[in-house]
């Protein structure tokens, strides 16, 4: 079962990597960007079929290792 | 106008950094672990009221500065 998980960082947390893409391509011209906030993606397949515990697997590997709950917000999505 | 740009590795292009992390995992002893990718992330916010056009500047970003063609895909998506 494969499962995507998105990686972002909280709301009020800076996220200067964005901010320098971000400047880069206005730097380029693009006027109409407003915003851009960068974020992590995984592609996490795994050998579960049932489809609960298999997001609860994922759910593991991301409070374990891939997240740092104290600035990011993570989703699951089944792909 | 909000989208999300999620960039993948294309499936043939080896991924060093996603093969670490997959053996951090089984080593932390998630053993059903099959196989992890890494990609990136993005979410851009752009002022164009028009979808169409809003995805067509957000492809420019895509194609001028933030994939890598030879070597990545891309999804966009309006959240």
């Amino acid at each position: 079962m494969k499962f995507s998980v998105i990686i972002t960082l909280k709301k009020d947390v800076l996220d200067p990597q964005g901010k320098v893409v971000q400047q880069t391509l206005q730097n380029m011209g693009m006027d109409s960007l407003r915003n851009l906030r960068q974020g992590k993606y995984f592609e996490i397949e795994i050998n579960e079929l049932d489809e609960d515990k298999a997001k609860n697997i994922i759910e593991q590997m991301c409070e374990k290792l891939l997240v740092n709950l104290i600035i990011e917000d993570y989703k699951i999505k089944k792909l």
